[in-house]
């Protein structure tokens, strides 16, 4: 089992750091490669996805990546800048299933802004188109203006597309999704207003027929952004487009106010995949020791499970994060009045001595 | 003075009544026109914006509006859906300017799903830009996919696009009404992948010059999904593209538990305006008497003060809400213990007999 290992910027090295040893911890042999990515990438070779970088995580089994991203690329042009590395990566890989769960651990249900009786016991799972949609779509660019009453000027422009193929195979993981968990499936579109979502809409409808075991529903993606603050255990599964995905996924995190818990994981087609942390590289806290290392730690839970196919590994991993917050500990960003504050590389070794 | 009043669908009709109730107890003689739009549009001449009803708007000073759809126009074809009728008013009226302020009034702290520290005292106010973007780009459709993997196939697509002057108006818009109040604008994008809002946020960062008093920041919209949920105090007045501000705006006056309170004006480039409530149409509570008028009748009070330039009589309606609150009558959505239960028609009364 070959892993490429993309630790990348701001806190990704120390985090993957972490994770990296649980993996070891294990007593598999899993062969792991370490190659620069964002804005290491830059750094390395001109490009924050190198190519070789590029060609290990394509030969690999599975790609266990930290965080890409800091302030000092924000001024390199746009195909220079560190998260061009991840589009590059998903698409490249043909990622197109993302999936993002938000999950409040009991332990950690004070460090929400909601009132706990909203969000105590949430586990909702957040399905993301991640291929597709205006993220790719083409033509795209500064023009003139075609025209209206803004002809001749100068414009901004973007094309929004989903093809037939794309919208039903990530329909299909969606209900599949849904069939293992509470067998609801909640589709997130704007069909009242795009053309491109009323599309979404009649083939996910269409495609639900194989799974009449699911209860599907349907919904706009601002009422979607309005119930996740209202009523988030309200939904099971969400399935949606890679922009408004982008969107609700980042606000479902923060309901949980522990985005440093949740893992995410970009598969293929043949559960092929890439591992991350939901949270971003925190530049302004990298190098001091104190990130939480949990979120990757979590992920490589969720690499075993999906693409490595060691489902009693994952479940090992998991156990042990939940032993090790029962215990009390926690990084600054969970950190509460009578728990043992700790930081990034204890967190680590917490976890592998909890692994059972 | 000629007020185009346009109740609409569902509870539309009921909480209208009560603002041209609580706008003909002022005192000053309003001309006012009423005609059927959205779904009552469509059963009075076929049509969710007919002629008679975009002729009025178009010659009035400005327009009340309630709130249009029921479910039982789902199955009609898009362009004959209630909803269709709001988009048409705004681009034919020009309305480019949505504001949504989301403000937790102190004596409904309670009725927010947030931690009362996380959201008292909340008063935000969502600028959206709301004639350009996704909603009206061309072309838009359902295709035959004509590159990439899915070649071939059916694609759905729209196009989104700003051209320089729309951004232009919008940032002026947002910068002046920054310097009405604590002076921080937050221009939402995604720079990071979308063409269309690099343009957006290159050209606000060159109005800014005009506007040196206003501290001005940049925020990627997921980001800013993510911060409404973590600390939407932190926020002054935020600026956005159409399909962003939909969801983000909606996301905002959830947090206050109270969409029911909170109005929207929608402004031309003389300030000539639609006013309407933040929610919508209710079909399921449509009829019993019991939906919460004040947001309507607070979008009546913001009609007076920007297109009708009646400040006073704004300050009145605003003042005598205030005082019905205080007083402690709730409707339905927003009773609490020890508070009393009223209808819409004795909440509007209450409003009239509380102007002073
Ligand atoms: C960095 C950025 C391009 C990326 C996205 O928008 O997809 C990020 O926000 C994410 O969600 O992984
Ligand atoms: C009804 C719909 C077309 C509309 C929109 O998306 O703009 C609504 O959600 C709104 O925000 O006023």
């Amino acid at each position: 089992m070959k892993i490429a290992v993309l630790p990348g910027d701001g806190i990704g090295p120390e985090i993957v750091a972490q994770a990296v040893k649980v993996l070891k911890a294990l007593g598999e042999s899993f062969e792991m490669e370490f190659a620069p990515v964002g804005g290491a990438g830059y750094e390395a070779s001109g490009h924050p996805l190198p190519e070789a970088t590029l060609k290990l995580a394509l030969d690999a089994d599975a790609v266990l990546f930290g965080s890409v991203g800091d302030w000092k690329y924000d001024t390199l042009e746009r195909a220079l800048r560190p998260e061009q590395a991840i589009l590059g990566l998903r698409k490249n890989l043909n990622l197109f299933a993302n999936f993002r769960p938000a999950i409040l651990y009991p332990e950690l249900a004070g460090a929400s802004t909601l009132k706990p009786e909203v969000v105590s016991g949430l586990d909702i799972l957040i399905i993301r188109e991640l291929t597709g949609d205006i993220y790719f779509g083409q033509p795209r660019g500064v023009r003139e203006c075609p025209d209206g009453p803004f002809k001749g000027q100068r414009e901004g422009f973007d094309t929004m597309r989903y093809a037939e193929g794309e919208v039903r195979r990530i329909a299909h993981v969606a209900f599949q999704a849904a069939q293992k968990r509470g067998k609801r499936l909640t589709s997130v579109d704007k069909a009242n207003v795009l053309e491109t979502f009323q599309f979404w809409k009649d083939i996910v409808i269409d495609v639900h027929k194989e799974y009449p075991d699911v209860a599907l529903d349907h919904m706009y993606v601002d009422n979607a952004a309005m119930q996740l603050v209202r009523a988030p255990k309200k939904f099971d599964v969400i399935v949606t487009g890679n922009m408004f995905g982008d969107i609700l996924s980042d606000a479902a995190a923060m309901l949980t106010g522990s985005i440093g818990m949740l893992p995410s994981a970009s598969l293929d087609a043949n559960n092929k995949g890439l591992y991350e942390p939901s949270h971003g590289s925190a530049p302004d806290i990298a190098g001091k020791g104190i990130a939480n290392p949990l979120a990757t730690i979590l992920s490589a839970a969720m690499m075993l499970r999906y693409s490595l196919k060691m489902e009693a590994h994952a479940d090992r991993i998991e156990n042990a994060v939940k032993a090790v917050l029962a215990s009390g500990l926690r990084t600054p960003d969970i950190f509460e009045e009578g728990c043992v504050k700790v930081g990034t590389e204890e967190m680590g070794n917490a976890v592998v001595k909890a692994l059972v």
